[in-house]
């Protein structure tokens, strides 16, 4: 089963990287940017064929892992269809 | 206008950020994980309500600077639409 999990920064964190990708598109004459926030996003292919016990996984995979949930939010989607969100 | 660009590794690319994540993952107990490829999102608002001059920018400002066209692919989807790929 394929999933994507997208990783984000919780609104209100400091996105530095993101602001630095912003001065560099407005210095490439991109002014309409207006803002930028970076996050990651893991495609990760797991076995089996039950979503919610695919996702219960993932979830866990990302509390162990892959999002630091102090600053960042991840959301879980499977084969193109909604899941879950933290 | 919001907009959600993804920028993902061709198939065919080593990814071993991935392949890391991978090994931790199984080290953690998580065997069902086959597969992981990291990617980067970009969470950008740029300015005006014309989405097809929206989908222009961020092609540019993609291939200008947030995505290594040579062995990157980057989607652009806006406000939760499908929007281009490349």
């Amino acid at each position: 089963m394929q999933a994507r999990v997208s990783v984000t920064l919780k609104s209100g964190v400091l996105d530095p990287q993101g602001k630095a990708i912003e001065g560099a598109l407005h210095s490439l004459g991109h002014a309409g940017v207006t803002s930028v926030r970076q996050g990651k996003i893991f495609d990760v292919t797991i076995e089996g064929t039950d979503r919610a016990a695919a996702e219960a996984e993932l979830a866990k995979v990302c509390e162990a892992l892959l999002a630091n949930t102090v600053i960042e939010d991840y959301a879980i989607v499977i084969d193109g269809n909604g899941g879950a969100a933290a």
